[in-house]
């Protein structure tokens, strides 16, 4: 199954290696700008990454590239038409913002000085997702430099969002504000990882993700625990047994109607799954948790991939310092994700968890439920000739067979389906251990420019084999 | 049942009024001093707080004064001799450390910037409790020059810890140190409240409190909800579920061993407890709460003053900021108090803690359980001598006859009484409303002097009425 190294190949291969240097230079360059977009004092920095892309992408060569404002963060559009107006057109999608960060979250370096080390990359957003939308700018310059183009051989485009560590919540406006614009026969979507640095795969789906946040009043103050302890509801006990009433004793999510409309997983999709070089351990490892729990029934790559879930992200309520403070807090609350699977309606899990949440709360407290915008799940058939060309294209660059997988997390993929009307591939090269949302968040260089070779060979290969509809 | 006023009375009343003024400016330079035992950054405050309250008992006339160096926060004690060597000895308990607090917790104005509204004095530690220790300093004082005497007719000692609000962790070994100059026929325990203003009455118990933070560890670090949620261990959804199987469906704590060996009410202290003015909807209003909510089977007073308790004072774990955070936190953490009754066992309740909580954990979850030093409960017959003396001397000063009470909170009461040898009483003249441990803590100005005439009519009470063992 290995490929051999033809002339285009080579030509990529030189390109890439004689730029680099330079390349990586330009990437740490943008993932010194903290464009942490759930924190609102960061919004400076989300502004300020979006023109730095805009920027390099006009320097890349897009003749086209614009910094799209939104109620929330910039994104960036940019385009680049194909010679051909018969070739297909492909939007790639990606994020600019990163998730929160700090030093004292247990990095070892700070995570917006990027540092290289044993041939990683750290720093937040080096893999999700600036590493992996910038493979593409190196990408696109080595398609046109091993084929002598000077316009990729496909219509590019990319949208480049800035609040996708904040659930996207502008993003579907703006793709319907800029429908025509956006049009693509197919989105290519660098946000996601493949199985491991030996084992490079191609996704076939993710999760969607509905979050609450739900507040729970008691007193009106916090209230001395021995004066009135024993006598009044307590809002942080009620959070806690809230959150006990998640989950059934199998570990499935007790909301009724919760799985309601789930597309189950077929007895193929399951040995696929089984099939796969999965080491339970190996995974633990990374998970850096110390023993597997989940949905009874399901294995782990189930439990992971195609099983909705409830999470608590963060639970808080009274005394947080040192020492002791014997009050009944006047509040408590609880963040909370739900990921979602194929066939499952956001709107339907919202109204499920809040009818289920005003049944288990005592006399004399109050609640308050604050759904964020939900992103909808999404998959994509395994049959698709776009998604052929994907797992062709990384073939030549990994010279390894491509399997498939499908992505846990979630990404705003569904709302380019449904409103651009195009299917939805996923192309990605971060590994299970690249830290994404914790410290030490890293990228492998190795696998990096294999996606920029992916990228390069990419173009080529969409236009000579699919004609899109 | 109304008292004539008295010469005695009239010349204690015409000191107070004379000397308020004075009082109440010291009062409040007490009161500046932020002496926040829990947090370590206050820890000089609290040594400044130790020195103003010496040096003013100085002043006040007690020929002894000291400061009591502990492992922690320093202690005061001061001593004033009775003339006659055969009067009682009566050791006042109260403390000089206060609970934490903040403008932003919900305070009218600075905890520790005394100010005076409507006749209320609000700072924090109005009422708990450095206004219930000051008012026998201008007590004593108006006993001396009511009647004539240059030392009270008790002999007078007062132990005044610094870490009340922190559990009292050096107190009994402090009280062991210095048992034979701690020596008294009597404690009086001026740190505990009355039912309201218009009904005076004297406490007759206070419940133990025994304090533990568990902390649950799942993964190393935080890791993204999406790549690993649903199949690993979350231990922030594993803090709720312990929080959550502390209490069954009756409201009872359902730690196995819990109730072991409590004394239970009989049916002539509910009848007591029962013809108290209770006023369920005032008292809502007090607590600041909406609903009454406990154990099953009894009434609200009894399960504040008379039944066990498992009360959440913290709970934390995961993302705490704005927005959301798509992350499995690393750790969670809950602050549990549990108030304990007579009879009941500190260090059973604690083994009895430690074994139910490490049966609640799933596979993957490590805990780290830490107790701080417990406070027992305490009791005192209703039939002493020395508790009639200060139902007398409360009854002048309030032109009304007293009831009796029993206390909610906890204090290191029952120490004394263990070490000591000798009956603990409680004098106390604050109010529920007065918000203990709450923001806008106060303390009723009227009130206040109606302490300082109570304790001026105590000790020639005890020493006329009274021979001490």
């Amino acid at each position: 199954m290995s490929h051999p190294v033809d002339s285009a190949v080579s030509a990529v291969r030189t390109y890439i290696e004689q730029h680099r240097a330079a390349f990586l230079d330009d990437l740490a360059g943008w993932l010194r700008i903290p464009s942490v977009s759930a924190q609102p004092d960061h919004a400076p920095d989300v502004r300020r990454s979006a023109d730095w892309l805009a920027a390099k992408l006009k320097e890349t060569g897009f003749p086209v590239t614009e910094v799209w404002q939104t109620p929330g963060a910039p994104a960036v559009y940019a385009e680049w038409p194909a010679d051909d107006p018969g070739a297909p057109t492909v939007l790639v999608y990606g994020h600019h913002d990163v998730q929160p960060a700090a030093v004292e979250d247990g990095w070892d370096s700070d995570p917006f000085e990027p540092v290289v080390r044993e041939n990683r990359l750290y720093a937040r957003g080096a893999a999700d997702d600036k590493g992996q939308v910038f493979f593409h700018t190196l990408g696109v310059r080595a398609h046109l430099a091993a084929t002598g183009r000077t316009a990729p051989a496909v219509t590019l485009k990319l949208l480049i969002e800035g609040e996708e560590e904040s659930s996207s919540p502008n993003f579907r406006a703006l793709v319907e504000e800029h429908t025509e614009r956006l049009a693509a026969d197919a989105v290519i979507v660098s946000d996601t990882g493949m199985w491991s640095a030996d084992t490079p795969t191609v996704c076939t789906g993710m999760r969607g993700l509905a979050e609450c946040e739900i507040r729970l009043f008691g007193p009106d103050q916090d209230i001395h625990s021995g004066s009135f302890g024993g006598a009044v509801p307590n809002p942080a006990t009620a959070v806690a047994r809230l959150v006990a009433a998640l989950h059934d004793e199998h570990a499935r999510v007790a909301v009724p109607g919760f799985y309601d409309g789930i597309v189950e997983l077929t007895d193929r999709e399951r040995e696929l799954f089984a099939e796969l070089p999965f080491d339970e351990d190996q995974w633990l490892r990374t998970a850096r948790s110390h023993a597997p729990h989940g949905e009874a029934g399901h294995t782990t790559l189930e439990r992971v991939w195609a099983r909705p879930t409830a999470e608590v992200n963060g639970i808080g309520g009274g005394y947080q310092g040192p020492g002791s403070k014997t009050i009944i807090p006047s509040s408590a609350f609880v963040k909370l994700s739900f990921r979602l699977v194929a066939g499952q309606d956001p709107d339907h899990v919202e109204k499920a968890v809040r009818a289920w949440a005003a049944e288990q709360l005592p006399a004399g407290i109050r609640s308050e439920i604050a759904f964020s915008p939900a992103t909808r799940p999404c998959l994509t058939p395994l049959d698709h000739p776009a998604l052929q060309s994907v797992v062709r294209a990384m073939g030549r660059a990994f010279e390894q067979p491509v399997r498939f997988t499908r992505e846990g997390g979630s990404g705003p993929a569904a709302d380019l389906q449904e409103v651009l009307g195009a299917p939805v591939l996923f192309l990605g090269i971060s590994v299970p251990s690249d830290g994404w949302h914790a410290p030490n968040e890293k990228v492998e260089l190795d696998l990096l420019l294999k996606g920029v070779e992916t990228s390069a060979y990419l173009w080529g290969d969409l236009a000579d084999t699919w004609h899109a509809p």
